[in-house]
């Protein structure tokens, strides 16, 4: 049955969660109403700040995340929580436990929570998270923050496509180094430094420091990254993680970074959408019945095998 | 400068091997008029006579093809041969040394012999090496031989489309299971065991006996699989091949299999183009300047992403 979208995205802006629930079950299903929705969303979107979250396993993400959710609502922001596992195969509200682990946010209706893991999903989750995250923000999120399990290529790529990044490390041996590797250095905008009340925190602080090249001149248009420590279980230092991310949304805005970077992740999606729709055509032509009987015409000497293939192409494109 | 194509077609099919090896440059380097040539060429299709050999390395592939060549131009056939080398990024007319390997044919205007090796073409040889054919076909041989180097899956693949498939064995341990293991086995429908001087020719033809199950009950519009002994070196049983090619063909034409063969040898062709020009799209797509004014739009609330991704794919495919 046909969902009223103009309905669905009415109740979402007005604050219900279900409709929320079932906008975002709708562009992450890829459901036949998709482009209606997306349309729909269009003149409510770019009021949300997308934070992304990356880091090793272990860092304490959800319990950053969680705590980063109580200091915007003490400051009375609606916050957007998209939790994003590209290695797990499951999907929807409760997978992930999103009651339990965020238990305390579970009843406050200023907080969305979503957990998204479409392994093997059409065109992967580089296609679907930044639609759920269009969904968080038309319905009235100030903030939405999408929190990646691990931190692998796909990971990366999501958190990129934050307007800010944020890259969570934990004291320990090397830690530092394999963010490096993990080519997750050169996408944060603010460092945390979580579990700051452990052996080793002022040395990866220090480490952070030197791979990150803080010590060198930089020009007037750079940002420079912050680095933040924190205990996240205790709400240490969740304050001033808050106030680098608004030093870092305020210096994009000055500088005319955040419209670049919307502008870019927006480009990006189009493109995976495009590429998508590309990619469907070339699974229907290869089910294509009408190709038997161009075989015959063309075996028959009457048309050559480029013509018949412009034609299938245009009739499977003339759509668009 | 642009090629007259009606008159290097007209010049083909007068027997200019000049103009037979400009055409085939024509469709392999995919130039612009390539599109022309093979809707000038489409009228004239359809004659020739397509055998394809396979077989193992060192069994004798191309002194078995040159013994071909003799026995057909004897029977004053016009005869084409393309010796395809996937695994080889080179191509062309001498690069495989045609005029060594062939050399008693190279003064022969009855024969057209062409190397092709595009390992990395674009589009595979399953791409290049049918159009290659079709040119021959129009150039009015009667018979064209594609001969392939190895037994990879793309040997298979080309040695598949042909009217006739020959698989090539020699008398040795076990090359019939070897074979049977490349998938060879299946697409045979003339099996020759050269080198039968040798020890073990009765032992493979027993085996390929048992293989192929030819012991079993047939139904009468099964074709039972010939297995002929060579000694190509020095031409004996070439004749019996002729004969077993000659006795397939007839049994195709009269069981409409010849029909069906061609049909889905150019129904498979129109795919391979088709993707190919899609998978082009997607290629252009990637480099669109368009993405940037596209996602500023739709940064700005003005676009969904959806309607920008059919608006390119649009764009993109119209010219279809």
């Amino acid at each position: 049955m046909a969902v009223d979208v103009p309905d669905l995205v009415d109740r979402a802006r007005r604050g219900q969660p279900r409709a929320v629930a079932r906008l975002i079950s709708l562009v992450e299903g890829a459901s036949p109403q998709l482009r209606e929705v997306m349309a729909a969303l269009a003149p409510h979107s770019g009021h949300a700040y997308v934070v992304g979250l990356t880091g090793p396993p272990g860092v304490g993400k959800s319990t950053s995340t969680s705590a980063l959710v109580t200091a915007y609502r003490k400051a009375g922001k609606r916050v957007g929580v998209l939790a994003v596992d590209p290695s797990s195969p499951f999907s929807g509200g409760a997978l992930l436990g999103d009651r339990v682990r965020m238990g305390e946010h579970a009843s406050d209706s200023g907080v969305y929570i979503r957990s998204m893991a479409t392994r093997g999903h059409l065109g992967g989750l580089s296609w679907a998270a930044p639609q759920a995250v269009r969904v968080l923000d038309a319905a009235g999120c100030d903030v939405v923050l999408v929190e990646t399990v691990g931190v692998g290529q796909s990971e990366v790529d999501i958190a990129s496509q934050a307007d800010t990044s944020v890259v969570l490390l934990a004291p320990g041996a090397g830690d530092g180094i394999q963010a490096a590797k993990a080519g997750i250095l050169e996408i944060g905008d603010v460092f945390v430094v979580n579990k700051a009340d452990r052996d080793g925190a002022d040395a990866t602080v220090r480490e952070l420091n030197h791979m990150l090249g803080l010590g060198e001149a930089r020009g007037p248009g750079d940002w420079r990254p912050s680095i933040v420590k924190t205990v996240a279980a205790r709400g240490e230092g969740v304050d001033e993680v808050v106030e680098a991310l608004e030093k870092h949304h305020a210096w994009m805005a000055e500088h005319g970074v955040l419209a670049r970077r919307r502008a870019a992740r927006a480009a990006n999606e189009v493109e995976t959408i495009a590429v998508t729709a590309l990619r469907e055509r070339i699974g229907y032509l290869r089910e294509d019945r009408r190709l038997g009987s161009l075989g015959e015409r063309i075996a028959a000497g009457e048309l050559d095998p480029y013509t018949a293939a412009d034609q299938l192409v245009a009739e499977l494109t003339g759509e668009g």
